[in-house]
């Protein structure tokens, strides 16, 4: 029996050479240009995931795309900063023929349980969301399940006042989430400047932060269940604009803040 | 006729030595232990924004706090990573006694006027607002004028159902904004959790976004008037909460937006 790999594992499978870790763009995550930026973001996290220095979970991770990635190889270079008793601050590179594409900071931390809440309203997906279809999107989409109502679906269709949505993510097949998954998820929504706008132009990420509001053992109780997505934009601003987005459990757990900057061509 | 410098140039003043870069904590600046973070934020900004090979303006600032910065000297080490044609990625370090007790990623772009639009409605801050005393506030605090009305003031005595707030920011004397003070501003909210709580723990911002939507001409014509600052939580986790905050002009031009992640100890 062939026990077939996960397309997500397989673009993360990293090669470990005298130290140095190697990792490889992967078709199945590809966007209409270079790969997805959110497995671009999950392979700079796991570079640290996988180190042997690492100390406790995730807290939050930075990565400014500072060129496009090209298809093929490119090296991590994760690097501990400073190491404190319970907290950890990363700096990593994606390198590719000797140039920097891609760099991220990254926290990370013990964590202990205490106090909690949540200010923030959990959004309510409709139960008649439908599945959305992903043929028209880039490659890397193909590999999600989003659940829509049909209103959303309509709206994204012309120019709106706002840019705000709400939606469902999980992988396609369905996959138990971790912290790459996760922050890869935090990525899937489409600019927003294409929804406000109905209309394409040139355009991408130029930073990206994810903040995390959960831990491992809480993320293997959710399994591989889908999460709710909800996104907006605050500016569009000569060039660049910004949009900010959550990540939910369907019974209302936030598991994720995340925003983005994204430069635009008009 | 002598011309007093403002406390926050002062703060700011480096000294430049065989191409390395050097300040100095402020006093005027202490918070309760060490420096005002927004401070540190304002010098890890300002060390790109005097370094001889910037290009455009300002972006995106992510500061990462990986240590307690002590009072007294430290080293600056800004690093442009990545140039391209219309943006630059900046890594920055500051260094105390050999140790990495700062981080920071920026973008930097040259701007062009595009297409522009703001989503998120601008807040109204009621005329009665009237200053809030800083006298119990750390030391930092006494260089600006807050503003709040006095529902807003009593609300914060005691623990509430969520940690929104609205208040004017302003330098105090008056001092005409720009990137370094901007920067600055999106960090003098107080931590939610003690707003939402009513009561102190140890804590401290581990990182810090900031996404610039001004340009500095705008800046410039801006002066030095007040703006709006409206701030909230997000989520309370096992030792962490983020939250978030705009920046608007007080006829509701958005000017920045951040995030935090902050730790806390119950």
């Amino acid at each position: 029996m062939t026990q077939h790999k996960h397309p997500f594992d397989s673009a993360l499978e990293f090669r470990h050479e005298n130290g140095r870790v190697f990792g490889q763009t992967s078709a199945a995550y590809a966007n209409m240009i270079g790969p997805f930026g959110g497995m671009t973001a999950a392979a700079m996290l796991k570079a640290i995931l996988d180190h042997p220095d690492v100390l406790g979970e995730p807290i939050t991770l930075t990565v400014n795309f500072a060129a496009g990635v090209k298809d093929g190889e490119f090296e991590l270079e994760a690097k501990p900063e400073r190491t404190n008793r319970s907290t950890q601050h990363w700096y990593v590179r994606m390198v590719q023929e000797g140039e920097v594409v891609t760099t991220a900071t990254a926290v990370f931390s013990t964590r202990r349980e205490t106090w909690g809440a949540t200010d923030m309203s959990s959004p309510h997906l409709p139960a008649e969301a439908a599945p959305v279809s992903t043929e028209m999107m880039p490659r890397w989409a193909q590999n999600y399940t989003f659940r829509m109502e049909g209103e959303m679906r309509d709206k994204i269709k012309d120019a709106q006042p706002n840019a705000e949505t709400l939606q469902s993510i999980q992988d396609k097949p369905p996959r138990p989430l971790d912290f790459p998954s996760l922050t890869a998820m935090a990525d899937v929504f489409p600019p927003r400047i294409m929804i406000r706008r109905a209309q394409f132009a040139p355009m991408g990420t130029v930073a990206f932060t994810v903040y995390f509001h959960v831990d491992s053992a809480t993320l293997s109780q959710h399994g591989d269940g889908e999460l709710i997505g909800h996104a907006r934009a605050n500016r569009y601003y000569n060039r660049y604009f910004d949009q900010s987005a959550e990540l939910w459990t369907p019974d209302g757990v936030l598991f994720a803040t995340s925003t983005q900057i994204v430069y635009f061509k008009e």
